[in-house]
């Protein structure tokens, strides 16, 4: 199934806001009903691909057929931009600017290769797509419309090529979607335990190309920890790496093919590490008097243990809002007050039963109170339902956007308040004051991530009005300390905040990779790196 | 204190070897004792210091003194390569082929930045010089003698520059010596739990810069796990990289500076994590009816827990030699069939009665006979003695060498059947046949290291003898997909597999990041890439 061209997810499983939050909005922000409906797919006016036919007869070559090519518009509108809300803002308004010339489907290692050769020998640009979940920016490359390019579409890598009972591994193709790659290992008992948002639509390739980070990885680990191995194949040829779990062999090459973004080739194979499928799971809520209350009891368990496997805190105004259990928003919590945090526990029964006792009697001695499960239940149940809900909040005007970083421990508090204030300050004096919501996700035994959501009236143009407001959070994190993406990764828009996080010698040994890996500077251009 | 100069640690802890062990060496190997004594320091001909006045005045401006530029004979012996057993066979014989031209002793990150510029100036090379225990030729550049190089002993950065008890971490000088690391810490509370064979001289610095694995790995992770940020002197500047525990912000530049042994760079400081000082320390022997069935437990402990903090497993060999408690070799056991296990568990005392009872149901249920303390408490006593051990050794005519390697589990059987098997037919064609023995000392989720040690007589020419049968085992490592090495690191000694294992893309790409930070190729040459 093809995710909603303009939106989030599976088109049948959209729905309006309640009546009482569209009230909220409204008295609130000030949202005001949009003018138009978003335009439709068909009403598009989609220009022809730049695509000689002597490019395209080398793409089919390469990909094995005329029909791994695709140039119908439908595809092409599908393969533009990524998720993030200026993207979707975009796309509704019919802003075809990063159209790509031709969707390609590659079936194999040695078809992207091909696929590869072919750009290159006919001036193409090549952005791997897995999910088409980026919400940085990371599959529009720049400058826009300077060089045509192609999606290359990894769907048909999609097979279980290993799996290693006895070392608990297995090798993934790069297009295999989460939900599937589940599917495949749950065969042999296994699990991978990487649960983002994204889950429903991204990809093996993806997450590791981005650094992914899983609603369980406290428990689980993030994506780029379970990752074993990798084959990258770059417009020079084929990169394996890893050859045990770990090594004293050099730098990890494995951590400069993790995070590259498909700027240094395109990733077709990853072999992770596997965990037996859990046999029990359970989620239960707690509440905090304070956000700082409950963070500290968050950095007590992921430094003292014995942690959860699911370890989450919203701050004041995301437990007031309910949007901890995005299906429930507007549904009121007369207990909201303090801080909601969800503590949940997977693996095999006793174990859990041990762990999770301890580690209530750790959350209540941090002056918890332990809510049930019912409030863990709710927030299992629509963990991955937040995407739906900013559609039907572009929907009736308002605008929503989020934005995720990362700390030490010390510095958490200092980068909370900057972040929140800037985006408060920004949007405020540009005429439409936010709501901003926080939450920690990741917690670590030397710092955690923070996970900002922001709700605004769109304004005359919303992402004009946004802009400013990123920038300013991009600033603040940078000065308060905090890396400038803790799991959505770098793309275009967090390219020059992330240069600076790099350094000046750091961006250029980077640069230096990517001039010997890619020379022609093919590999979506402008992502993670400025184009030379 | 120095080293001893010829051989390991600290010359007053030197012990012959018992009479019982040299009738074995003799009986059993057919060691014969060495013709002549090694030669004294003080009858060494030292030639002088390849080194301008310029140079000299030059090094000594940027290190903040004449005082700290060292061209004394003594100074410069004691720089003169690591402590591989050929390294200690060639310096006790007085080959000097690479003497370090002076030794210079920076006191802080701009110093070094300044030797470096100085060092780029006067057409020399550097060797950055921790505790000087390199067991891969990382300290000898090469081709040897082609340029003069430095020695950069950065024992006067030696402060805790930050603790950060919040967050759990704390910034320490490169040359730290780790039990001056642990005094420091456990001022505050904390320790780092790294505590590999080196430990009483390795340094910070040297952990880092090699990607060093402790004794206490399963517990407190690999030297590379601890590593939060790092700062990197180059001639080109500082690199400076790590600004939260995880992020997504594009490929991990920690991992490219991490296992970069010099050649990248002079790492100058280090952000670890820390844990706190454990109330508990135990630590247990087990025995296992095979390697096999031992191997099996380690694993079963590694993927389902309750992890050990320390767990290695001796095979037949070794455990029927004794080599398991190196301070009581030769004194026989009777109980020594099969395999000796060692289990340790460290931490808050409640825990570590939950998690030692609980792993030993699963030592017993995997066939696993409990020995009690006595043999756990003799390992953890003996702990850093194998390397004195060798020099007696060496002394009285035999000769004894290391070498590690690691693979994912399902590849552990062949792999070490593999390398004692090119390990026994080179050394038995040579006509020294050996004792081979191997154990388990780091396990994973997905794998574990092989630690073997090789005792033959030294023959005619023991480095003549050594050499076909380390390039053997090299080949064996490689042929049976382990990684060339676990945590001694790669050096001039596994270079030219090191580049196999990399790929010739991934060896440029590492190229390309060397001549971006060290354009002239003056920091360690020939160690990790091959001079251009």
């Amino acid at each position: 199934m093809d995710m909603l061209w303009s939106g989030w997810g599976d088109p049948a499983k959209a729905a309006p806001l309640p009546e009482t939050v569209t009230a909220l909005l409204r008295d609130l922000l000030g949202v005001k009903p949009r003018g138009a409906a978003p335009v439709a797919l068909a009403q598009l006016t989609v220009p022809e691909p730049p695509l000689t036919a002597d490019a395209h007869r080398a793409l089919a070559a390469a990909a094995g057929g005329q029909e791994h090519v695709r140039t119908d518009a439908e595809s092409r509108v599908r393969h533009t931009r990524g998720k993030s809300t200026p993207d979707l803002l975009r796309i509704r308004e019919g802003d075809l600017g990063d159209l790509p010339a031709a969707v390609v489907l590659p079936a194999s290692h040695d078809d992207v290769l091909a696929v590869l050769r072919a750009c290159a020998a006919h001036g193409l640009a090549a952005v791997p797509f897995g999910g088409g979940t980026s919400v940085v920016g990371g599959l529009a490359p720049e400058p826009s419309g300077a060089r045509p390019f192609v999606a290359l579409d990894l769907r048909r890598m999609d097979r279980l090529l290993a799996l290693d009972p006895v070392s608990r591994t297995a090798t993934l193709q790069a297009g295999l979607r989460a939900p599937h790659a589940e599917a495949l290992l749950a065969e042999h008992g296994f699990t991978l335990g990487h649960f983002p948002q994204s889950y429903e639509w991204a990809t093996i390739g993806g997450f590791a190309a981005a650094r992914s980070s899983g609603q369980a990885s406290a428990g689980y680990g993030r994506f780029d920890e379970m990752v074993l191995a990798l084959t990258l194949a770059t417009p020079e040829g084929t990169l394996e790496t890893g050859r045990a779990p770990r090594s004293a062999a050099g730098p990890d090459l494995r951590q400069l093919v993790l995070g590259s973004e498909g700027a240094f080739g395109v990733i077709t194979s990853v072999t992770v590490r596997l965990r037996p499928l859990p046999e029990t799971r359970v989620y239960e809520g707690w509440r905090f008097a304070s956000f700082e209350e409950g963070a500290a009891a968050l950095r007590r368990l992921a430094q003292d243990g014995p942690r959860p496997t699911v370890l989450r805190l919203s701050d004041e105004t995301e437990t007031l809002v309910g949007l901890a259990q995005p299906d429930a928003i507007g549904a009121g919590d007369a207990q909201a007050a303090g801080c909601q945090a969800i503590a949940g526990y997977e693996g095999e029964a006793e174990e859990v039963a041990y762990r999770r006792e301890r580690a209530a009697a750790v959350l209540r001695a941090c002056g918890g109170t332990l809510l049930g499960e019912e409030p863990g239940e709710r927030w299992a149940h629509g963990r991955y339902s937040a995407p739906y809900l900013r559609d039907a909040l572009l929907d009736v005007g308002a605008f929503a956007e989020t934005l995720e970083t990362a700390a030490f421990w010390s510095r958490v508090p200092e980068l909370y308040a900057a972040v929140r204030d800037a985006l408060t300050a920004t949007l405020t004096e540009a005429g439409t004051p936010p709501l901003v919501m926080c939450h920690i996700s990741h917690v670590y035994e030397n710092g955690a991530s923070l996970y900002f959501t922001v709700v605004s009236a769109q304004g005359e143009d919303p992402v004009a009005h946004w802009t400013p407001a990123k920038h300013a959070a991009n600033e603040a994190i940078l000065a308060a300390g905090g890396t400038i993406s803790h799991h959505h990764g770098v793309g275009t828009d967090h390219r020059d905040w992330y240069l600076r996080e790099a350094g000046p010698l750091g961006a250029d040994a980077l640069r230096a990779v990517k001039r010997r890996l890619d020379p022609a500077g093919l590999l979506n251009p402008g992502v993670l790196l400025p184009q030379d």
